[in-house]
């Protein structure tokens, strides 16, 4: 332990001394200035509840929590009433002085509180780290850090890392992305089938294969100086079963243990609907909650108020000290609700405009709009999560299945229609993601054999209609990945050119494959013209019930209108735009965005076999 | 016109005497002492809008209300002001009088007001008038009535009538049913296909087919007596085209026409998504709403003041003459929603305990529920429908599905218990009607192939989850017919033995055949042991996510439990009954409900392949 603590305090501060039996202090350091003032010490080191905790320069203990296990006692201070920008935490073993760590409340960045986060006015890009590019051949495998690196498992370590995505930023940013999320980053040190890193074993630590804190936080703040956001995968539900704590429980409701034949683990239903569902039998609603995400990752139970503490003091200490523009939570529905809304508003109460996107994995809009804050199918079941932002997993089910339909009451654009038809539901629509893959989807690229076409329309939906547009890295080069054959590693794989012996650098927009390029274009296109488009950020929607299997949609506001069609046959249509009479009001023409080509509104439209047009109408 | 309104005096009240210009005056006839003492009175005649209109007794006309067509004038009174049982409404032209009426206020029932109405204690069979039985074959036809009747035609008339359900009452009520709705009973004087009734050509006057407006009342006092209740199919979206006031409109708004091509029909384009969805555009709201439900059916404006009105007292005069025990509402999502409001307050405002349902014919429990009054989901539309009861459609559409199904994540009886998990979406979820079929589906037992396990797995779901459970006329007799080939009129055969020549008379127990009797049996079992299960009409429920496509439930209050287990497997299974722990405990047998026989709860419980099990818990 004391070898792993020295790295800690190296990478994220180099203030601190210690000897045992003081083996970590979380959070290592703290800020003046925050809203709560109240911070809450973890102090860890064998046996150390025995002895005394006192506190050098007059800083006072408001409260002192011991628990089950004598490795760990829970120190709370004020720092309101603290003056001083470093205190001495000594260890007394009575008189005797058998240990110190020197705390430190550093200044905050000015603005910090009122920090810009990820909007419908973004473009979230979400990136798989290690499997992105490697910009640091040295930190591919760690000394401290079981697995190494091995490209040649599809399950293993690739190399993958933020130095990686640094170098990258110019593809990023000119593919017309402003944000970036990247899975978990922390330190995943599983012994095998780590690299997705959301088994993590350290909560305060960038895993070394990935770079270092002070790495991270230069991602970030080159980021935010390209008006751009680092949006952090945040992991609330389950940490890895090689986690330190893990392997030494402050208590024993830390995580959720299982008693009878499983020896603790069990694997969860995975039927988060007995979230809201009032008829939900106990024994179902706790192997849905406390069940384990997986064999690797212990549930953690929010309700303990000290698992609380941490995980709260845990995020806020990334957003200060990493400077970041949002949060993507991961298995939202998997947590103990109240716990969630109370850390969520935890958050929002410190930085009132910061964003959180709740991985709600559910098939109906009431079920995800209930995981939005003040939303009304939430307040049905008698809760508000305080959660700004959920997912959109219908629309993202209902995406691919209408591209392979012919027009039914219920099929084809009908159905991306009908779902769209529930977001009277949502209190937020402009703040729900909406996406046609992730990291645990097929890709589509996959499911349409690579059809440009297909992509096209996708990319155009998810760009042009309510919410944050997230896409996935590689479909914009036309990457495949097939989970039913591959597994997850196969919907992961590589991006061509993050590699030295890559043969094809598809960040160089020069050396793409032809392929590469019409989507690569494509994509640029659309996401750099939506930049500056207020209309389609916070602009209103006007749906047309679609036919003959196209379906078309205004977004608009005082200043301008925006058509969108798409069509969804193997045949071009013509539009009887007479349909459209009080959208087009006042218009007689318009430009399309992708092909630039004026549009004339005086006579139908032609729009070609599963093809797309995005027209700004003119007077 | 003047025949029609002598048969209309002769009906429904013979103290009236007229002459030209009075062709009609409704309501015919009113009550003393509603809660709402306002009356509005119709004066139909020729040019009668350009007489003076006088009423006798000193009797005040509050409004008088003329519009575009002079054949119309609308007097209000108050009724509270008015202390004569009879006034006379004098039509005069300058000191002339050319014409009266004889204007009734009747006494009303003792009670009235506060009469019972159909709830979750009930079972309500759905009958088809025309297709139950032939009480009296002297009103197959009528001179006075186009269609004439003819069994051969699957479309036709067939004769089925009010006296043939008053002639077996004795069947439904041993069956178990507790309510009955039949399908439209008022006039419906369509040339052709005018037996289902749903194109309304007077909606204050039994079609003589069925019986006299003083028959209907006496089934339903029957019913009464027997403690059962007569449901109106009411119907407020639409009249017949060949409704008198259809064919001399007093306003051009009264009724929804399209001035395009179309020339005044143009077929709703049935999206109903779109009263909720704000997003909607103007032109599909308008066609959804405003469009004509079929060509015969013109759509009748709501918004329009006086239709309201009209649909108001007609509504509330059928209840107060007819002592009717409940709504069902006819395409309820396809009416103006503000103004259905309205309507439904009026109605529950005069009788507090009156059930109304709505043909909520969704797909969502988010839509279905947004319908019920005080919903959260309407809420988040800024909606308050008013309106007790809707129809769980989702349920009904999973049912069938589930059935057909293997287990599976979204599949076989998951499907039905992932419906049932956005209950909590409703806000009276003990007021909400289920069922597997109606006179508008295919036929459970088509669908089913007359398989006797599937009608009983069917039938106990609808009858042990919370509602109102409705059966459908001939399906307790394994009663099939397939839409698919024959059409609507396929799913409406004739029950055999509702006529003198059928060879097969159902309705006598001891006369079914065999397959008939097993059908039969199992029902009347079943709905009468329902009768007298509070715990099954309002009691809680606990659902256990299905395991190997088993789906367990529990109805427990403080005074009983009763398990239901639903085994949707071709093979029997084993249930371990430490899963049910949380429901089970304190229990340690059980009866189950149709086999009577005595369960152990010590050992596992064992289920044959595709069937229930209802288990009434004790100690």
């Amino acid at each position: 332990m004391k070898k792993i603590y020295t790295i800690i305090l190296l990478s994220v501060a180099s203030v601190a001394f210690s000897q045992k039996p003081l083996d970590k202090v979380e959070p290592a350091f703290w800020w003046k200035g925050m809203k709560n003032p109240e911070l809450q010490i973890l102090v860890y080191g064998k046996d150390i509840a025995k002895n005394e905790i006192e506190l050098s320069g007059g800083v006072q203990i408001k409260d002192i929590q011991k628990v089950e296990n004598p490795n760990y006692v829970f120190v709370t201070v004020n720092t309101n009433e603290i003056n001083v920008p470093k205190f001495k935490i000594n260890i007394k073993n009575g008189k005797k002085n058998i240990g110190y760590y020197t705390y430190e409340l550093k200044q905050r960045e000015p603005n910090s509180a009122n920090r810009e986060s990820y909007t419908s006015k973004d473009v979230m890009y979400l990136i798989m780290p290690d499997r992105f590019a490697n910009g640091d051949e040295k930190n591919d495998s760690s000394p401290n850090l079981t697995e190494k690196a091995n490209r040649t498992l599809p399950n293993g370590r690739h190399g993958g890392d933020l130095r990686g995505i640094i170098n990258n930023l110019d593809y990023i940013q000119n593919l017309g992305a402003t944000s970036v999320w990247l899975t978990p980053v922390n330190e995943d040190n599983e012994k095998v089938y780590s690299y997705h890193g959301y088994a993590q074993t350290d909560l305060y630590k960038i895993d070394e294969r990935y770079g270092t804190n002070e790495e991270y936080k230069e991602l970030s703040q080159k980021l935010n100086k390209r008006n751009m956001k680092l949006v952090m995968d945040y992991v609330t539900n389950h940490w890895g079963v090689s986690h330190w704590m893990i392997k030494d429980l402050p208590t024993k409701d830390w995580i959720h243990l299982f008693s009878d034949e499983e020896k603790g683990f069990k694997r969860s239903n995975y039927k988060t609907t007995t979230q809201f569902d009032t008829n939900a039998s106990e024994v179902d609603k706790r192997v849905a909650l406390d069940g384990w995400f997986d064999t690797t990752m212990p549930d953690i139970n929010q309700k303990n108020p000290l698992v609380l503490k941490y995980l709260t003091q845990n995020a806020i200490w990334w957003i200060e000290y990493a400077e970041l523009g949002g949060f993507r939570v991961d298995t939202y529905p998997y947590n103990d609700k109240e716990a969630m809304a109370r850390w969520a508003k935890a958050i929002i109460d410190e930085y009132p405009k910061f964003n959180i996107v709740g991985e709600t994995w559910l098939n109906s809009a009431a079920y995800i709009s209930a995981w939005q804050k003040n939303s009304k199918t939430g307040e049905a079941a008698n809760y508000n999560s305080n959660l700004p932002s959920v997912m959109d997993f219908m629309l993202y089910g209902d995406m691919s299945k209408a591209l392979k339909e012919k027009e039914g009451w219920d099929s084809g654009m009908n159905r991306i229609y009908n779902s769209l038809a529930s977001d009277f539901l949502y209190p937020d629509i402009n703040n729900v993601m909406v996406f046609f893959e992730n990291h645990d989807t097929e890709r589509w690229n996959e499911i349409f054999n690579d059809d440009p076409k297909a992509y096209k329309l996708g990319l155009t939906l998810i760009s042009t209609v309510r919410g944050i547009p997230q896409i996935y890295y590689g479909s914009e080069i036309a990457m495949r990945g097939d989970k039913n054959k591959g597994g997850d590693a196969d919907i992961r794989r590589d991006f061509p050119g993050g590699w030295k012996s890559d043969k094809v650098n598809a960040f160089n927009p020069s050396s793409q494959t032809s392929e590469q390029k019409e989507f690569y274009q494509f994509t640029q296109k659309l996401l750099n013209w939506r930049k500056g488009k207020e209309v389609i950020h916070t602009g209103k929607t006007k749906n047309f019930v679609p036919q003959n299997n196209v379906f078309v949609y205004f977004r608009y506001n005082e200043k301008e209108s925006v058509m969108v069609v798409l069509n969804n046959n193997d045949q071009e249509q013509k539009l009887d735009l007479k349909h459209f009479a009080e959208s087009l009001n006042g218009f007689s023409k318009g430009k399309e965005v992708i092909s630039e080509k004026e549009i004339s509104l005086q006579n139908g439209l032609i729009i070609p076999a599963k093809s797309s047009m995005i027209i700004e109408l003119q007077k």
